[in-house]
């Protein structure tokens, strides 16, 4: 039994296969930033008016323009955070129907977040970027850092979950580790875009402390920390203007304050007013708009927002030159950061590397939520009878689930993985239930003959030893997918009735649960085992397998609050004008108050709390200690600790610090998340850890000085394995 | 009045325009072929069978695969010769509907061989290399060097003529041009490809001397003189084999005896057969077989005898991996002088360079044919009326043609270019006839109210002071087009009796004929002015102006001879057994009396003869030398003389250097092309030149021994400004 599957073999022998090619790929070019400066400056000059402006909106569905009379590329992007979409048609939505762009699908962005393994999270950025890089593209559409704010939203499970610290931690190597291969991350969707429900008209009032503390630390981290090189605005309003060209958060903050030199690309259609997209920043318009035809004669891209009517304003003088050539100039520097880039790596896809990298990240990010009785690990051994039940146990999570949609190579189901493990045990299956094609569930709720599945599905229980349903949500509309949000907090397709009714007849019942977002649990107490195993990719049967069989240990936490009910999430908890908003306005009422900082403060416990995560294996932390009593304003608070692998098996843990206020003079969350580390154990094993956290860190967003600042006093230090398992309380000063 | 188009000047406020981007062009890759063998010595290992054989076929119609978990990319190609053709969908022939693939249209070669300026190839083949490398090709499917045999094969215009020496001295620096941008040339069609009329089924008959003599000289040098990197096999059948893959052609002579390190490419669906595919020298195997549905999952490709036929041949071991392994190393060669060189340029388009260059291209080659009473130039003044009478006056030249059709951003029309040049003076304009669209006019001939135009036409003569007729032939089916010959010698559209009616009722009447082929001319009395203007790409109109109104003074001369009379082409004197063939085989029974070899030594004469050219200012060759009375066979005879511009303008001659040899053992040739120059002489100025010719290059190929022998004994050497003027013979000795 290993703590990581067996990756660490298989890169070996791996070596010698791409050594050839590994020189080429850090080679990234070093050329200063003051010779691109320069070289872009003598571009401007020799560029029309017409020609610039073509610069900053689609030529087609994914590509703006070069200038081909002075050798300046065209910018080439793709779809999106788990994997390189497949080739989209020049001016429809159609797939192109090559047969070159099959690719390695990650997993989701929700399973990264759950490893707490920010290592892991840069060789996903790097290797996902070679995989865009190979198939020629120079931004890469990815990742998605929107603060999970309800269990509702689409398309929580492209981004990294609710608390922005863990948010922030993750980004910033992904975001690294793509660029090192001279393509761009783009971090989307800047901002607010935390539902898919009325996504295009939606305005968001939201206040400038919970902006700053909750909702932009992911975007200030990847734009400072990670120095990203392209930003997505987003589709929805905040405080009356669409944010994707927003005076406040796109020239203020992203470009004044925090001093952004990369560009800000639309969401697909996500511009709305020429003067704004001029003047609030946004450099690139992409879009849908097309005759639908196919035809291009019309070229419906010079009616953009940036093309031929921002062209006008220039002309007549209403918009300054000076405008046009700030987005200029950062779409030139894009250039030279990617495709313009002297020693830009090659690139590579589908090698097993990836393979490997994706199944780590997988089997490090399922989460082990229950396990009464040992139910996990199960041996394989002969005589045993699995009974494999539920239709996510076969279907295709890449497929489905809007612009994030995947064409991998390959993408092995839990029922194929589960049966490629399992030699010696019989592995029955059913479906137990069925929702039709991703479309067709959509348009046809199942009017399939749902009984006689059930039935069947009674009988294989029966007939099992250990029965395994495999369930969850999907990548169908009102699932776990772009465009719209979830209907209903619990399972849907009737699972709940099917869970119930398998659980008389077999005892021996574990959950795989396929999410992007919480779900209720009424049947919690009728599962023995239950594992969060989010959209795997290309993986996921065998890094299911890889769990379940002990192969490897468990070690995700998650990144987001369980409710025991709808209500009990902040958002929800205020009624419609919270969420989903009422004439097309929601005020976040939760405040900053987001995920566990709800059930904190307004002490609602949740059924699964963020932070949490169990092994096959017991920890204890031990001698948790600080380095000292009281810290002045630009110190490092020194957390250490020490922790014990007590059982019997390797495994992880993640060393989790988070820091209060006591009687702050603003409203504080009860703790918030400020440090964390991940710790590998052998059976037996003790390290001593330690967690740094700058004093700054502790600042809170005060709105009257529109500033951050360090309150002095009394703080707690809250040191555990989740936010609701603290092993220990430390008292600090700040001076 | 100058002697070239206004581009010196041009070019020169140019330069600052692109100054950053030529620094990126002088770099390409200096890595040694050393480090490239082992670098493919270190890869193919890695290589599984079936990813070997797929590097072997197309994947679409216009690439092949790569090995995408080793990075290795794909290779893309393009037509064609003139230009980069526009992207053509994956898996049919439709275009893709894209609007970044527009281009600058080059003279077609024809016309650039008619400069007899191969400073001017060089820089063709740079320019339009560039635009390739811009597109993101690898492979740019050009140039073409069949050998012009008769006026009827509908592809002569992408060729350059009738003389071996010629077109090998152009297609070197036109091939290194291309591939100094890190994209290869394709040179096509190997070999013997010089009809189209039955051209996927016709059996070539030809002697070994004719072979070596005339048919190949123009791939050898492109191999062994330029180093290209790719050539593509020919439709036909040569002694019964299929030239894509045949033993002789390509495994003995290309890949044996001419060391080519490069890859041969199939022409579109000309491979016939997996065993001698693999076995014959086929490396890549491209073609045309779809379902024609547009769907990918058949992957037909797949089917190509080159992918699983072979695969399993390799398998059987019918065919050994050596082989394999060859084409492998070829492919990956490739990939390493193109998409894999290191300091590739990034290529541009559409720039003011590139529209001189074409601009310069086609105004040297337009070869002034007649010049009765001064008839050019024409200068534009107040009360002159031109009528432009003619289609071609108007008809896009670069649509249509077959694979060889461009979209250029622009093409100026003779009438344009006329309209642009004569301001002063008062152009009208009218069609004259009709011939429909381009594909129109090959399913429905022209059915139109020609009469109509007829009756305009001649009333626009009778109001004219100078008629310009625009006619010629047209990329049209059955014209100057891909697929198919001409039908007949004579012009067609009833142009012939339309030429006959205008010229009754106005005597100025000057024709701009448009052709890639001899024309019979029946009406060339009645014409006091002709030039023969090609297919000139996207400046055509503005060159045609340069020329007619002695802007540039004219300097090409005919690359290929215009027979009086049909049965005066030596191809064509033996009737169908020599074209087009009967029961599919052909024989070359004019042997290596090819163009003016025939009409030379058969004392032929032809309306007008290969090298002819007339100029607005006249020339005198006079004290013509060689540098010795006899030479042993390693030594270069100088040929010198002084040319003097006896005229009142600047302007360009060519000094051509015939060799002949009286009395041979073999049959011979009366003189055959050895060398020529190009020089440029102000009004009134005298230079001294002079052709170097290496005695080799007088060797014929003697069957016998199956090589080249130089025969020694007396030669003579004629040298004129044409292949039928001829100022001066010399007598020299081989020892």
């Amino acid at each position: 039994m290993r703590i990581i599957s067996k990756c660490s073999v298989i890169m070996a022998s791996a070596v010698m296969l791409v050594s050839w090619n590994l020189k080429g790929q850090n080679k990234m070019s070093k050329t200063s930033d003051k010779t691109i400066e320069a070289k872009i400056d003598s571009i401007i000059p020799l560029l029309t008016l017409e020609e610039k402006v073509d610069l900053c909106h689609a030529q087609s569905k994914f590509s703006t323009k070069g200038v081909d009379r002075l050798g300046i590329p065209e910018i080439w992007m793709a779809d999106g955070p788990h994997g390189v979409r497949a080739e989209i048609s020049w001016d429809s939505w159609d797939y192109a129907g090559w047969t070159n762009d099959s690719i390695t699908a990650f997993p989701a962005l929700t399973c990264l977040a759950a490893t707490f393994n920010p290592v892991l999270a840069g060789e996903y950025g790097f290797n996902l970027g070679e995989e865009a890089r190979y198939r020629q593209k120079d931004i890469l559409l990815g990742p998605g850092v929107n603060i999970y704010r309800t269990p509702f939203n689409g398309r929580n499970f492209e981004y990294m979950g609710e608390d922005p610290f863990l948010a922030s931690t993750m980004v910033v190597p992904y975001v690294q580790g793509v660029q090192k291969n001279g393509v761009a991350a783009c971090v989307k969707h800047y901002a607010l875009n935390n539902q898919e429900r009325n996504r295009d008209l939606i305005n968001v009032e939201v206040s400038d402390r919970a902006l700053h503390e909750i909702y932009l630390p992911a975007f200030k981290a990847a734009v400072q920390d990670a120095k990203v090189w392209a930003i997505m605005g987003a589709y929805n309003k905040f405080r009356g203007q669409y944010t994707t060209h927003h005076e406040l958060l796109t020239n203020k903050i992203l470009k004044g304050d925090w001093g952004y030199d990369g560009v800000v690309v639309s969401d697909w259609s996500s511009a709305h007013n020429t003067l704004e997209a001029a003047n609030n920043g946004l450099d690139i318009e992409m879009g849908t708009g097309t005759d639908g035809l196919g035809t291009t004669t019309l070229n419906h891209y010079q009616h953009y927002f940036l093309a031929n009517p921002f062209l006008e304003k220039l002309k007549s003088g209403e918009v300054s030159e000076a405008v046009l050539d700030d987005k200029v100039r950062r779409v030139l520097r894009l250039r030279y950061r990617t495709n313009l880039s002297e020693n830009r790596p090659r690139g590579r896809a589908n090698n097993v590397e990836h393979h490997e990298v994706a199944r780590k990240v997988a089997t490090e990010g399922i989460v082990l939520l229950k396990n009464e009785d040992n139910f996990f690990p199960i041996e394989d051994k002969q005589g045993l009878t699995i009974a494999v039940i539920g239709e996510n146990a076969t279907r295709s999570m890449t497929a489905g689930g809007g612009s994030s949609e995947l064409k991998p190579k390959f993408e092995i189901s839990p029922l194929e993985g589960i049966k490629a493990r399992y030699k010696n045990a019989t592995v029955l299956h059913t479906m137990g239930y069925e929702t039709g094609a991703s479309e067709y569930a959509r348009v046809n709720p199942p009017t399939l003959d749902q009984d006689s599945l059930k039935i069947e599905a009674i009988k294989l229980a029966k007939k099992a030893d250990i029965v395994l349903f495999v369930g969850g949500l999907n990548k169908s509309h009102l699932q776990d997918c772009e465009g719209d949000d979830r209907q209903q907090y619990g399972l849907p397709f009737g699972q709940e009735v099917l869970i119930d009714e398998i659980s008389k007849v077999n005892k021996n019942l574990g959950f795989i649960l396929l999410t992007g977002n919480a779900v209720e649990m009424p049947w919690l107490k009728k599962v023995k085992g239950l594992l969060e195993s989010w959209y795997l990719g290309s993986m996921a049967g065998h890094a299911i397998a890889d769990v379940i069989s002990g192969d490897v240990n468990p070690s995700g936490k998650l990144p987001f609050s369980f409710p025991k009910k709808l209500e009990d999430n902040g958002a929800h908890s205020f009624g419609e004008t919270s969420y989903p908003g009422v004439n097309m306005t929601q005020h976040y009422k939760e405040d900053i108050l987001v995920g566990y900082r709800w059930h904190d403060t307004k002490k609602i416990k949740p059924l699964y709390a963020f932070g949490y995560g169990m092994s096959y294996t017991s920890f204890k932390i031990d001698n948790i200690s600080v380095d000292n009593k009281s810290y002045v304003k630009n110190n490092t608070i020194k957390v250490s600790c020490e922790v014990a692998n007590t059982g019997t098996i390797a495994g992880a843990e993640v060393v989790q610090v988070y820091i209060g206020k006591p009687n702050s003079k603003v409203d504080r969350a009860l703790k918030e998340l400020k440090g964390f580390t991940k710790v590998y154990l052998e059976k037996g094993e003790q390290k001593k850890v330690s967690v740094s956290i700058d004093v700054s860190k502790l600042a809170f967003y005060n709105t009257a000085i529109s500033d951050w600042e360090i309150e002095s006093g009394d703080y707690i230090v809250y040191v555990g394995n989740a936010s609701n398992n603290i092993s220990k309380e430390l008292e600090i000063t700040i001076e």
